[in-house]
């Protein structure tokens, strides 16, 4: 896994052959603002999901710094309860700010932990930043955290996630003024935000439920796994899969060629690359025209 | 500006000529965490640039609906107070979850205005999220705001960006607890953690100040900007400049070349890109073969 995330070219036939030995766990995407509460959750939903003797494993993307690429431990300290379970895999990933490459390193990671066995495999991301929403979307069943009583400019950006969810969860439900964000996500259902799949009868495939929850309490864990099981057997059943199953290829797909032409770029100490950077940064040469260029040497350099 | 951000490739030659007209304005990235209080202050910022007559655009870019891509308009409106003035223009940007494209709508919307003859260009991005943070380095001096009194999860979220200030402001200083976040940045700084670039004399070019500021008075404003327009001079005159220019070339290049892959890849219409995913999506087929293999139909794909 570290050589995965380490992400040179050599590792590419061997995570192949991981790809194509994958496939049958169930991945979790779970995604939320910066403290709804997400981290706390999931230790609870590992908890919950060991006892009926399930594996699960988490990839936990923390936003980190770009330049030390190292993952900010605290949240994850949370999670030390299950550090000596061998049913429990816990892995956090640092953003890496200049050199991308991040839904590879994920993405990778959950493939290993599909092939060697894990039933469940979580995706746990902060739901802020374009590549880090894609990530927690790339998975069968999305689950959405939101908290009551965040600040208003937090919200705003909650407002941007809200759509993805196949599952919405409250959490510190604990908290008197969590009856208020549960109502507000229903009402939001009931507009009809979120897309829906039809069946011959033209009733929806999946209906996006709330689920209240208390990490304090523990209160609503066990329905909150008991709905992403559900989810998961219409996703396993019906045209609902189907559908999901072809865009995560698709963006799958398209991350992995997109990380070839990033590796090839930087890591290419062709003078051919260097020279047009120069001329770029003196403006004589536009970065539209380079690129046409590029991107045919590229796919001839090997 | 509408044409760029809608991404279609026939408008990629017409930002090229865009490109090489520009490089004469000053680019400022604003860049922090949800709640830090990033748009007031720009919105501060803009008046006091103003005051002494330069023109300056600001591209804001919001998180907001992957499906919708509508930005979110609450920030904005806190602008209105500037929108009778012509040397003064605002553009909103939505994050474009599933499509992608965000870095080129934003450095194109920049391009236009540096070529339009704005003094200086503000992009704003919220400080969390690997594209978010990318586009606020993409810029001559990069500020990251800093609040008091921020909840522990946003507060580790900021340690993310900390590093790539050339200048950090903590905003709200007319609450009693923002002595405390001064004396943590200057600590911080203190460590040796912002890299710079050395003189002959082995000195180095710039030392990373920490300004504070209060919205709400509208104390230390006049000392952002007159400290921005000091980075500016030695981003203008010394070696720091050097390689700032030369980076964010390779960036701009290098995002170019990825959103030609993306158009051509989302685009086309080609039954071999179709059936490669469907393979793909049965697992007879791995993302990393097939990516070499689009790289090569994509190059040669016009």
């Amino acid at each position: 896994m570290s050589r995965a995330e380490a992400g040179s070219e050599e590792v590419r036939p061997a995570l192949g052959e991981v790809y194509k030995a994958a496939g049958h766990a169930h991945i979790l995407g779970l995604t939320g603002v910066p403290g709804s509460g997400k981290s706390t959750m999931v230790s609870k939903l590992v908890q919950a999901v060991r006892k009926d003797g399930r594996k699960v494993g988490v990839i936990a993307i923390d936003p980190s710094s770009p330049f030390s690429g190292g993952a900010i431990l605290g949240d994850r300290i949370r999670m030390s309860t299950h550090t000596m379970d061998d049913g429990v895999y816990i892995r956090s990933m640092a953003t890496r700010g200049s050199t991308g490459g991040l839904a590879r390193s994920a993405l990778a990671a959950v493939d290993i932990l599909d092939a060697a066995g894990f039933d469940l495999v979580i995706i746990e991301t902060v739901g802020v930043g374009q590549d880090e929403v894609e990530i927690a979307r790339a998975s069968h069943t999305t689950v959405v955290v939101s908290a009551p009583g965040l600040g208003d400019d937090v919200q705003a950006i909650k407002a941007g996630i809200l759509e993805i969810a196949d599952i919405h969860v409250v959490s510190k439900c604990d908290r008197p003024d969590s009856n208020r964000t549960i109502t507000d996500l229903k009402t939001m259902l009931a507009m009809g935000i979120n897309v829906s799949i039809k069946n011959n009868e033209d009733k929806p495939l999946w209906q996006v439920p709330v689920v209240g929850t208390s990490s304090e309490s523990g209160e609503g864990i066990d329905q909150l796994l008991a709905t992403i099981d559900r989810h998961r057997d219409a996703h396993r059943t019906t045209a609902l899969g189907t559908e999901r199953l072809r865009r995560i290829a698709e963006y799958r797909t398209f991350k992995t060629a997109e990380d070839l032409l990033r590796s090839r770029f930087f890591v290419s100490t062709s003078d051919r690359v260097s020279a047009l950077v120069d001329r770029i940064s003196r403006r004589e040469l536009d970065p539209f025209a380079a690129s046409d260029e590029l991107m045919s040497d590229l796919a001839l350099y090997r």
